[in-house]
């Protein structure tokens, strides 16, 4: 089976967004041995999308569209579906009621504009949207199958898992499975010549890393006749993985995040955090506060970016500020110690530092940030040097930071 | 004129990689008044590439393509092209001299597969690559033209720019010019409708809405024969929108944040501001703090997730607690009267809400937010529900607990 993939969109052949969602589909597709023959884009207009369906279906088995399903009148993706197939569009009561109880959950009238979202022809499989008020479709018409999906990726990914997926997979040629360790602490050249030879070596099995934004992931990618036989050929290399890069793996998983595994180690021990912030300004305790059940060992975290509130909320003391400035091991170790003081957790995390673009000098660049840890009495200061924007610093700030907390509880020691 | 933009690469349509060039190119000729009718995505194979070529040509005027320049045997797009046009390959002397100089400068042979890079047609224009080994070409042959350039972004992107745009600018029509203005607390449909008249009568410029991950913008587009028309066509019609809009209208501007006209906002105005987070966590404190001068106005933050620090920090009474539960219009007022007493902030803004995905009841079901403002010696709660994950629950809650500082502000009032 071969398939293609169209997205609908005007904004995106202006350029004013990238199509990532012809990415996620190809790959997914190539997942489950369906060969992707082309991907293509088209404007919102319905004889320009007739051609291009029309010209995709004598090519290919199967065509996805992404995009077009919204309330405006230039969404137009079901309704040129509906003319190509010569379906007649109704009312499909379930997505009706369903978009009657979003609404209303807000507080809101449906608008007349939204109605048009839950009109489907009587034979096509209606997909639900609980990440949006557009349902997708699926028709099927001459042996030709046709996909509809919303433009939004976080409403088109879930739909495309959760129904499209299952529906595909029969249809195609045996299973790829891939799965990923992810790595803190190692750049991705230092990473990946730790692993030179099992990267080198990969056939079935492949072994590729990977520079994410925060983080370096291998990727190991098996192909076998079902999803098993795939997994099966992925452990051993991926526990050998594993075992080279030690400490440096905080995480298996696509989407595994790094305050998962923390939020995980601290109620495992039955260990308590707090943090105080001056440059992350509240990026650690909002990562922290992800994870669904970390109520039980967060317990405070305060932002003070200002000296004033170092002074007030962590004890640090006005002559420290003074004589080493607000950016310094000697002021980071004071916060650390206040707020242990202050609430009494078994760790403490601290950050204070430069995030640009302005305020750097020679001695005391953009980038410089103090991150302190108390764990269990004792305190260490740890100085780094990010590059980046202040965005950018301020993400680096945190990551480590947190990576900080991560190697110090597995270890039982400030490392 | 019309283009059309196919990218060429296997990799692509595995989903390895994401097309950003086409992104790229399209907004570039949307620029200079060429529309892009369709973008392509197509394998390394010479069949394949052969049928999009020519089926592209047939529709529009000028072909680009991207990748398949480089010294394997699956890059063949310059061959491909030279096919479709019938035109010989020869050595480009020019381009020889270049690469052997490449090669020399690191030291090392040059290869034979790379040779094949400087074969070109006798009547195509030439394009070096100061960044790679494969120039780029300009093939005309019948009114119709073949722009190819290389894959990698930083090799596609200086050479289209320094060789490609003042070729092309000559056959656009005029200039096009966008300007975008941003909307909160409106969603997309809403919008839309307040603005029906004008979106309904646009022509140049064309308005149209589009919902964005944090908010709604409405995207203004004109074309005139130089720029400065485009803008003036464009004037009248933002000012209309954003007269229509009142309030809802926060900030223009493509990547507008919404920290940063609060920013401007406390600055201008001399005010101060403080934060106290449950459910949020450090959310809206992380977001003032990413406005590089808000040192002057941002007080503290406290990131109260627990009761007790709720408790400790903003002086909240365990009997609110225990009668109203943390989740109340009681509880959210009393930390906004505890921070602002704390701090002696003008403004004070906090959360206390069930992010989820555990902790819902029918009456404080998961996604219910109290957000507090303390304005002046004022104090007002608003109770909302937010739909989504954890994560987008407490998103939504930021940039509406932002928002309602930016209307507290421009109102001079509790709003």
């Amino acid at each position: 089976m071969k398939a293609e993939i169209i997205a609908v969109g005007t904004e995106i052949l202006l350029g004013d967004i990238v199509n990532t969602n012809a990415q996620f589909l190809s790959k997914e597709l190539a997942s489950i041995g369906i060969g992707v023959y082309r991907q293509e884009v088209v404007g919102d207009n319905q004889a320009r999308l007739i051609e291009a369906i029309d010209e995709a279906l004598k090519r290919s088995d199967i065509v996805i569209t992404t995009g077009g399903l919204g309330p405006t009148g230039d969404d137009l993706t079901k309704e040129t579906v509906c003319k190509y197939f010569e379906m007649e569009l109704e009312l499909h009561k379930e997505s009706y009621e369903t978009l009657l109880s979003i609404f209303k959950r807000a507080g809101k009238e449906v608008t007349e504009s939204n109605l048009k979202q839950v009109y489907f022809p009587r034979n096509a499989k209606v997909l639900a949207n609980p990440n949006g008020t557009a349902p997708g479709a699926i028709f099927e018409k001459n042996n030709k199958i046709i996909v509809i999906l919303p433009g939004p990726p976080k409403e088109m990914k879930p739909m495309y898992l959760n129904h499209v997926k299952k529906f595909l997979i029969p249809m195609g040629n045996g299973i790829i499975k891939s799965e990923v360790v992810r790595v803190l602490g190692l750049g991705e050249s230092f990473a990946a010549e730790k692993l030179k030879d099992i990267i080198d070596s990969g056939v079935n099995p492949t072994v590729a890393p990977y520079a994410k934004e925060e983080d370096v992931i291998f990727r190991i990618t098996a192909s076998g006749k079902d999803g098993n036989e795939a997994l099966d050929l992925i452990k051993p290399v991926k526990e050998a993985i594993k075992e080279k890069l030690g400490i440096d793996c905080y995480a298996e998983g696509e989407n595994t995040k790094l305050e998962e595994v923390i939020g995980d180690l601290l109620i495992n021990k039955g260990l308590t955090i707090s943090t105080a912030e001056s440059c992350t300004g509240g990026m650690i305790a909002s990562r922290l506060i992800n994870y669904p059940g970390i109520s039980q060992a967060f317990l405070e975290g305060a932002v003070t970016y200002s000296n004033e509130a170092k002074v007030r909320t962590l004890g640090v003391s006005q002559d420290t500020l003074k004589r080493y400035g607000a950016v310094s091991e000697e002021t980071a170790k004071e916060m650390a110690l206040g707020l242990s003081k202050r609430t009494g957790s078994d760790i403490s995390i601290v950050t204070t530092g430069i995030a640009g673009p302005g305020g750097g000098t020679e001695e005391k660049p953009v980038g410089l940030v103090y991150i302190g840890v108390y764990y269990k009495g004792q305190i260490r200061v740890y100085r780094q040097v990010f590059n980046g924007n202040r965005e950018e610093v301020r993400n680096k700030a945190t990551i480590t930071a947190l990576d900080k907390v991560r190697r110090t509880i597995l270890q039982d020691n400030i490392v």
